[in-house]
């Protein structure tokens, strides 16, 4: 259909043979070779990860839309428990999305006025900023402005600089707002990226996991009029109804993700697809891509066939 | 206010020198540094560059709301006086958006069942995705995952290997949509990036300018529930009333908008500040800044001085 096939760049090829992958700023001419779609459409079982039931949080908007976030216990487990004790305490019931700035961030929780206690959390969390950078990190063959190296780790964008690893600030990842003081975030207001990559907040706030399902429905808000693009008062916040732990929904209730394993051959494979888009789309393929353009591929799954 | 401050890295400092750019994935620890909002509140008018009205299309939909756009005739002459015939031409008077796929494109134009002419374009122009590298590009000494050289040339983000220079999809960029064939795009259709820099269309697409005004008029659509987030039908396409050049409307209905010369010793303090956040908040700054996190500062006057 006439400019409908346009910016796809998942035409369908057969994969005969891996591309190389490709210096920066050349170009690949090693031919046919499968989209980024065709290596998950053939990436076994095995290769794909189900997000665990208690990683995973609903969060229910008054307009009835659904968004699904993973954490990140791995990589920031003190702010983690804090998330989910925050969640079933129901600290979050009743909150609302109050802040929109357009190409940056979308955050929620209980506005600056709103004093209800949250309950049974460590209020001062050590800042979980940074970490060993761990011994599953499979770093990219990719230049990357800010860091030494990026890549991933259990699936994860994750940065070093050989000393040290940190989470990427990528698109739909979450990190918890904070005061100006470093250690003033607990996880009672939450934000996630909605715009290019701002890689700069990167080891300046704690990064606790990624929204996996209903992104579409933070991003597509009307912007906050004032000033970091907040919402001027209650008439313009959406209010979040409930939040819940997936683990605490009854089985048949539970939603169920699963995220390609970085770990896997699957998963190299994706990551070179994507840096070699092929298919009669494209002229010029990158040879190159970035990490936050080369996020873990997840899908939905009918129901929890049990956790990694 | 308590968590009001966070996320915007623009606290106010004096400028007491200018800190060195320190190498990706280091820390600055050269002191106080100015905000990037400070450098621009501190340049000086010469370093402003009036965009010209010649080159400034105002785009008005159905719910009053206007978006502008720069043309880039410098870098895709013939695709931007297609353009320009069309808005001239009335062509997307009455066209809509038609596309709005999350995390990467928003399109408009007239849908592929709407046989309108197209009157006085050049229907096959040449594909303009590469032009030689302009004499007043200026360089970022920051990596880049995609070009051995990524900067600024007349204030627009440009990457080169050397031999070939081209236009970089950083938000908000403007590319001429076609088909499969690298050489059916005239114009007629145009996509504006809304999420992560999709670096791997560059040299694949014509990038003809960007959106530098109400751009979040265009972010925050209902996402198209059809393939590449096209809406199903005419019923969820947002109407375009009518799209008209700056230059044809009367002076003093005419939006005005400068744009920093990135040839300016201001251009380059702001590069500074944005690669080494200083402030408060700040515990690392990053040391670098990625291209499409430091495009040409914009700013909206009340008329036009005159043209650059």
């Amino acid at each position: 259909m006439f400019k409908r096939l346009l910016l796809t760049g998942t035409a369908a090829l057969f994969l005969i043979g891996a591309a190389p992958i490709t210096q920066q700023g050349s170009t690949t001419q090693s031919g046919v070779l499968a989209s980024p779609q065709e290596v998950l459409d053939a990436a076994p079982a095995s290769a794909w990860m189900t997000v665990p039931a208690e990683d995973l949080v609903v969060m229910t908007l008054a307009d009835g839309r659904k968004i699904d976030y993973q954490l990140a216990p791995d990589f920031a487990p003190v702010h983690v428990a804090n998330i989910r004790q925050l969640v079933r305490s129901g600290y979050f019931d009743g909150a609302a999305i109050l802040r929109v700035q357009d190409a940056y961030v979308v955050q929620w929780g209980r506005p600056d006025e709103d004093k209800t206690e949250a309950r049974g959390i460590n209020a001062t969390p050590p800042a979980e900023y940074e970490f060993t950078p761990p011994a599953r990190f499979k770093p990219l063959p990719f230049r990357d402005a800010y860091a030494e190296q990026v890549g991933h780790a259990k699936s994860w964008p994750v940065a070093s600089d050989g000393h040290s690893a940190w989470l990427i600030h990528c698109y739909g990842m979450i990190g918890v707002a904070r005061d100006v003081a470093p250690d003033t975030g607990s996880g009672t207001q939450l934000y996630t990226v909605i715009g290019h990559a701002p890689r700069h907040l990167d080891r300046n706030l704690a990064v606790v996991g990624r929204v996996i399902g209903g992104m579409e429905f933070l991003t597509d808000r009307p912007r906050g009029t004032e000033d970091l693009g907040f919402y001027k008062d209650d008439s313009q916040r959406i209010k979040i109804v409930s939040t819940q732990m997936a683990s605490d929904l009854p089985a048949d209730a539970r939603p169920a993700f699963q995220v390609l394993d970085s770990d896997s051959p699957a998963f190299a494979a994706w990551v070179q697809a994507r840096a070699n888009r092929s298919g009669a789309f494209f002229v010029k393929p990158a040879g190159a891509v970035d990490i936050c353009n080369a996020q873990a591929p997840l899908r939905a799954v009918q129901s929890a066939p049990g956790t990694n």
